[in-house]
């Protein structure tokens, strides 16, 4: 089929200067921040909601695969199209605090960042942080249920997803939820298109609900010269009760990405942790974090108070991208276990670099079990079936201690060779089953999350 | 068809002592705590989640609709039978404590007190505390994503569930979600099944999050001449920024329930708050609560520390079951508004107790904007027409607010009826799809949530 007649009518819905069908611009728009790779027909920038559904009812007619799009911040291909559209949801970034009712109501195109602003004008605080917050966009996060450092204490974009606007595959626009705090009506739609990544339909708006804001907030970064010695002092600051707003750990390779190499030899891996809450508690427990990690062995240690907690995170957040520097492959892992073994997962991965010759830095959430091994490398010197080995390792290491593929990232198309063997052949049906339900064409993000047939 | 043959073969799964038909004997599972009553042919309580499946199997291979129970504490008749089977899960009672991973591991019937205490034992904390806790169990509160006082600050059942186990209406048993504290694998079937009321799978196991427990509480008790006065002052302590571990409103009537009716003359409703957190915090925030209610002209205030904590509790959890000693009657509505009008919404149900002349007792969780009208008359002496008026003028009052059905009840039968203008046609239908996904044959907890045609 030629596409020229449909980008005629797609341009009648949303003007012409939004239907993108130039091959070079289209390369912006046929990745994310993985490895994975598509080749998209047309990119198509709605909007509104009711552009947004006029597209969709025009792709079903058509029969035409529609990938919904944020800013393309993923790590594992789940925005990556085959052919057909992209809908790019980047315009719909209307944004509102209601700050009696604690709620932000906000557009799949608002940058994460720019809600976290917004929150904090009203005094108010929007915890979901993923470390590509500053261009991220809601729709995204809604659509991969986005972490972020401040997981343990405060949850993920799901803990603070109230309602939903979506438009279905066939164009039909519904409300999930509400702007209640609580609602028990009916079944939760709202959580399950969380994290369905775009392929039961697609996010246009969202409700968040918001909290009060920390009074204070103090970070607490110390140096280690064992990697066991740091994953330990993460478990016995959360054995001393306290619920750190961040915990995050860092090995020696991702420490050089972020520092510029500029640390001493003894230096294995760091630890990163905020403490916020009212002010008397911060200095407090900030203390007694700076005890915990001494008496763990940290080998130096810095407390930052107010803003610097910011220049902390900066160089964290920094890490993930910063790894390409070193080689020219990068492949962001994301497994979850229960939180005790992280230091058993920790030692296995560095058992899996040494077996299979491959390097891997390890980063990521310690307190709740969330950790990023970066599997790194050249493809002209390390042999790929050396990385697939690796991978398959991480992944084999993580369900073994009870854990799962993925802590933040989503499926998408990276993990889907390995989606069976985590979450079992039975509840891979009944979500097969819901996907045919939501879009019995198979329009909506096609390829995504499960192997089909032959594949 | 003789219910006999299917009796012998239900007691070859679960032993014949735990098949009950004895018509007396089933009165007692033909009930839940609301006016709403069944006519079940058998009770039947297995004692694993082997004998659950085996259970289905034979009523799928039969045709016999199941609809599981719990305690039937249950205040909208979801667990509430027609004919067939009750499938009763009490005796699913296993509770682990995992301390070192931050979760426990509980059957269905494990009672939600049983789990509190454990979760204390242990240094930790779990926060969802329906009024019933002393009797309600785990699989009840997870099929109505039970909430409770302590919503505003932490959450309802959903926000500290991890996984479940869930035999499906074919017998099929699937696990979903896991033991890790983060998981973007796949659909969130967990969040699905949350809130169903028993209408997808029968709820087995269920893994829980828990949080470190909170060093220190406190309670502020204040008593105040006016009802508007009470939700301002309860919207004035979430503006300066505080978050309650509870704040709960109770009118005069709900009051007298409790207090015996030996209550002076000028109060018209009280405020209960919970101040939870490191001790210092609760301290300063306690005398910061109290200075707000005394500013919004709270009459009497009296502050309660440490055990005598529980004593506020206690008397705010008899109302609910108090309100029967006064009329015969009694039905406890759940409705939830964004938290600013609630003030509003009381002012509106003051209105329709006036107009139908029928007598509202309000209480509710005032933080979260969720509202427990109670609806108490004697059938002898009030017209049913006017009682079905004030719960028509209730629910059309939260939702011209923006607001639901139910915060935390579920819909169960006796909300069928306002469903549809709550959530919409086409979300119905998609609710609909997924509940003929899940139990083709409509076979368990059948007639719930939705009116279906004809009714």
């Amino acid at each position: 089929m030629s596409f020229k007649p449909l980008a005629a009518k797609l341009a009648s819905i949303v003007g012409s200067k939004w239907v993108l069908t130039d091959p070079a611009t289209l390369t912006c728009y046929a990745r994310d921040a993985s490895v994975a790779s598509g080749h998209p027909t047309a990119a198509v920038l709605p909007g509104s909601t009711g552009e947004v559904a006029a597209v969709l009812r025009l792709a079903a007619e058509a029969g035409v695969p529609v990938t919904p799009r944020g800013a393309g911040t993923g790590l594992a291909g789940g925005a990556v199209p085959g052919n057909g559209i992209v809908l790019v949801l980047t315009r719909l970034r209307g944004l509102e605090i209601h700050k009696e009712d604690l709620i932000c109501v906000a557009g799949a195109g608002a940058v994460t960042a720019e809600i976290h602003a917004a929150a904090e004008t009203a005094g108010l605080f929007y915890p979901p942080d993923p470390s590509s917050a500053s261009v991220s966009t809601l729709g995204g996060n809604v659509a991969t249920n986005a972490g972020g450092p401040h997981g343990f204490k405060y949850g993920v974009t799901r803990d603070y997803l109230l309602g939903l606007e979506v438009v279905l595959a066939d164009g039909t626009v519904i409300q999930t939820g509400g702007r209640t705090l609580k609602n028990a009506t009916g079944y939760n739609l709202t959580a399950l298109l969380c994290g369905s990544e775009g392929t039961l339909g697609v996010i246009t708006q969202a409700v968040l609900r918001l909290v009060p804001r920390p009074e204070e907030r103090a970070g607490v970064f110390a140096l280690f010269a064992e990697v066991e010695a740091v994953a330990q002092a993460a478990l016995s600051v959360i054995a001393a009760g306290i619920s750190p707003a961040a915990l995050e750990i860092m090995d020696r390779t991702a420490l050089d990405c972020a520092f510029g190499d500029i640390l001493g030899d003894p230096v294995a891996a760091a630890l990163l942790l905020e403490i916020d809450g009212p002010r008397e508690t911060v200095s407090r427990q900030t203390a007694e974090v700076e005890a915990l990690c001494r008496r763990s062995g940290a080998a130096d240690i810095r407390v930052a108070a107010g803003n610097q907690v910011e220049e902390l995170y900066r160089l964290r957040r920094a890490v993930s991208g910063a790894l390409v520097h070193l080689y020219p492959v990068k492949i962001g892992e994301d497994v979850a276990v229960p939180v005790s073994r992280v230091p058993e997962l920790i030692r296995e991965i560095s058992g899996i670099s040494d077996k299979t010759g491959v390097k891997i830095a390890v980063f990521g959430h310690a307190a709740d079990g969330n950790l990023h091994p970066n599997i790194l490398y050249n493809p002209r010197e390390t042999d790929v079936e050396h990385v697939n080995a690796a991978i398959a390792g991480i992944f084999r290491a993580a369900l073994s201690h009870g854990g799962t593929l993925s802590g933040e990232h989503g499926v998408g198309v990276l993990k889907k060779p390995y989606f069976k063997d985590a979450v079992g052949t039975d509840t891979v049906n009944l979500m097969r089953g819901i996907k045919k339900l939501f879009d019995p064409r198979g329009l909506l993000n096609p390829g995504k999350i499960w192997a089909t047939d032959g594949e």
